[in-house]
């Protein structure tokens, strides 16, 4: 079928090579010309037969925003946007509302499978009616992974369900990093293991703890034994801590999800305020030496 | 080749078939007759030529102890044993000195996999002299999984590094389970979420938290919506706790392990002395209202 | 001074009080009329003197905006609102703003010292411009613990800041708590201890961990020795939430404080959906027994 | 009455000064002869009159192992060794032990208080025999603080209930740090917050969050607004690691101290293995970028 694909990004632009291998008819945009099929959001909706299917694959927030925004200008009665993007799933009803005012539909769309979904497949989690999710089906079709459509697809329930489940899907994979991490923290302090990139790859097979991270890892120490030319520092993106304040307003406990989250928070500190606390606690009253600043250099 | 393999409880039981499938000569032993191949650990002897390789797959702790001292007894020197159950990594080092005194070798195994291991393979990770593992390499090979020997066995270093690995590799285990028993939660606690087994299901390709865990627990709420058939009552066994402890003495942090442990702990508690100290605590300064238990019924 | 005293519950009540022995000439309003002065805010601001001042005390939230909207149409021109009740910080601009528009001014008051304060005087962090602050002075002075200002009062910043650092308070009294009961728990389970309530009484001088807080647990250890009488059911008020909240907006690593309060979700929980799943896994990969709800009884 | 104190290094020094004031006649022994009064342990066995009462007050581990070693030489039938250092509580019963056989009796005595003890007193916790405990009172009188006994002494149990009790203070010691360092820190990073130094000591009285590290901590922003020339790196002494190990033993979960114990591992390090990992693992599936270490500089 026919679609529009706004935002050719890292996402964007594979996604737009995968659906055409699956036989759509992508018409993309994206600001850079060089990479874009026409010169803007207008000609993308002159260029799509009515009604019209449109994919918005841009950062969430104001751009999501503004461009869900400007859909609502150009596009019409009866036709469907998708918000594939990181949105936060408080924000799909808003945008399910501003959009059903002009008689547009909307899907939101939690994607995951980062720069291998190209050539595997992307597992998707969407939200929205049945009958809008039905027609964009072949899209979802082309972009989940090959095999049976519930191992890589899934309507998780109404407008927002879908970003909902791959906030829940980052929150956990950041716990599983953490928890990978950990262990590999360990095998790298102990004498006797000989190498930590060894036992990451043996874990392929057989064992309870094997998964596409574990194998990750095992290929980051390949690469780089001893991980010496990484830093610590580690960016979190919003679904970690909206997956920490959903928690909260939910009373879910979520002990590990939130450790892992505030792990990155640290490793962006030069120095924690926290510790430079405790130390100075420590000074006082049991007159334990600290490491002063002023003596490093 | 042939092999003595001592405990035939729900592991080996299954790893004596899996053995015998991959050609492998096995007398079995087993305080229980109806299992047993022969009727003592002497008669386990007596049935292997010389130089004899012993798999021993009891309970840590005592039983493998207790096993190992025997063992001692009725073995010679050439003769070689693999501890492949569960036993502390710090116990291999007085087992294999233990052993040596009467020149016989020791080899420690980690072996992941449960009751999947039978038809799948077993994860292996061993500690030891280079020669003795190659010596066992034909047991290795019928255990593990069928493809590339670095993906499912890992010699991981000196006697006691197996152990240490399977000891890690438990510890990562348990902050998986709790990282998707998290993601579960806060599906099912959505009203947005239709159905959180759908969900988890839909994650097995393409998405980034894909993994075995991440099947079993697609699979257990396919047979228990809801889940509403299982305590949440979790035992744990050593390997979580040494994890930790052994953390500790390698100053390597680990919270999201910890948390793991700890949720196991506090499952298993009938009420939390430490959440009734807070409920006291908030009773006293704030008059805050406490659950009586004298008023429960 | 006069002033005007909304809501005459646990706190306001306690604090009319303790400004009448103060000095001050307190009209109180409450709904209920066995303890209100007057039958109405307007009759409340009727029998203020212009410029009057108004404390409000009441459950934050809706009931607090209920009240600041109320106010704004009674009072007027020069007149001083302050909220001492436990409001989101971020709700203080918004009622700050409303009020500004009729001319009146307004001041956040965090207030902390629960059923003591009524003798020992409250802990006071306050926001505002410093005019109405000064302005309000007396009030404060009265509340506050006898000896120097600045160690039971403190002028925080502009509006917002008084709530927001009563906010911290109460996430870092969230985990003062958890850590005195950990060790209470610690205590408590070890034979060796003969009583826990002797060791935290013994507390109380010279040691790095003394407190107000663990005085408490002192007395409400020696009131219920085992505190058996005592659910580990604990409610949580909104700040503790607010605290992760925001310390995930200033991305500030906060897992003690996280963990308590995880901890009184956890508590209120018949059985945690996470150890469910948690126990389902472990049945799923290694046939470890789980304990089924239907065999419980 | 008369005793010999052996260690006058920072803590044993100050008691020295103490005990002296409160009237006791102190043999004092250290290494340095600067400060001690005799020159080897027989000599101060032999500057006491039988039965003697001896405290050791020594770095815990080898150099406590010797010196009480030492002191069963030069002891005999009778007298009294105190251990007043920081010994694991399960080293207790051996050194018990040991004396025990040449008929001399054993105190194990947690102390705290830091380099305050001098003129507040010092918190006692003690371990050993009723009569024992009896005989030694004097000495614990004139150490503890002023006031009830019952405030700053207890005895806890048997031998080693004392090391235990001390134990778990540090532990709690350990969370509570942790806790106010976080409200800091939060603090610290909302604009609207001017000084978190005005908000620390106004937290002295009223306030549910009041105690002696929330002065201390006051106190150190004090003398150094911003913690500016104190580093976040923060040694661990035996005690936190003790009491999660312990913790784990008596199966309890103590989520906040290790959360405390696990911060400080973590200031030590240049860079988290931990979190290379996780930057590794990003950088993996989502070609997020990583910072460089070779790009550092």
């Amino acid at each position: 079928m026919q679609l529009g694909l706004i935002g050719l990004g890292k996402m964007g632009f594979n996604m737009r090579a995968r659906l055409r291998e699956g036989g759509h008819d992508v018409v993309g945009y994206d600001p850079r010309p060089e990479v874009s099929d026409v010169a803007s959001l207008a000609d993308l909706a002159a260029a799509l037969p009515a009604p019209r299917v449109v994919w918005v694959m841009v950062p969430s927030g104001t751009i999501t925003d503004q461009t869900i925004t400007e859909l609502a200008q150009v596009l019409g009665d009866g036709d469907l946007v998708i918000d594939g993007g990181n949105s936060r799933y408080t924000e799909d009803a808003p945008h399910a509302k501003l959009l059903a005012e002009k008689g547009i539909a909307f899907i939101d769309a939690g994607v995951s499978g980062g720069i291998w979904g190209l050539n595997e497949g992307y597992g998707l989690m969407v939200g929205g009616d049945d009958a809008d999710v039905a027609r964009a089906m072949p899209i979802f079709d082309a972009l989940r992974p090959p095999g049976p459509v519930e191992d890589g697809f899934v309507h998780v329930g109404p407008v927002g369900a879908g970003h909902f489940a791959k906030m829940v899907h980052n929150g956990v994979e950041y716990a599983l990093m953490t928890a990978y991490a950990e262990g590999y923290e360990m095998l790298a302090a102990e004498d006797l293991v000989r190498d930590p990139q060894a036992v990451y790859q043996a874990w392929s097979n057989g064992t309870v703890v094997r998964s596409w991270l574990q194998q990750l890892l095992a290929k980051a120490l390949k690469e780089d034994p001893g991980l010496n030319d990484i830093s610590g520092y580690t960016e979190d993106s919003g679904e970690g801590r909206w997956t920490v304040e959903e928690a909260i307003r939910l009373r879910v406990p979520v002990p590990s999800i939130a450790a892992a989250l505030f792990a990155r928070f640290l490793s962006r500190q030069e120095d924690s305020p926290t510790m430079k606390a405790v130390a100075a606690l420590r000074n006082q009253f049991g007159g334990h030496a600290v490491k002063r600043v002023s003596e490093s250099g």
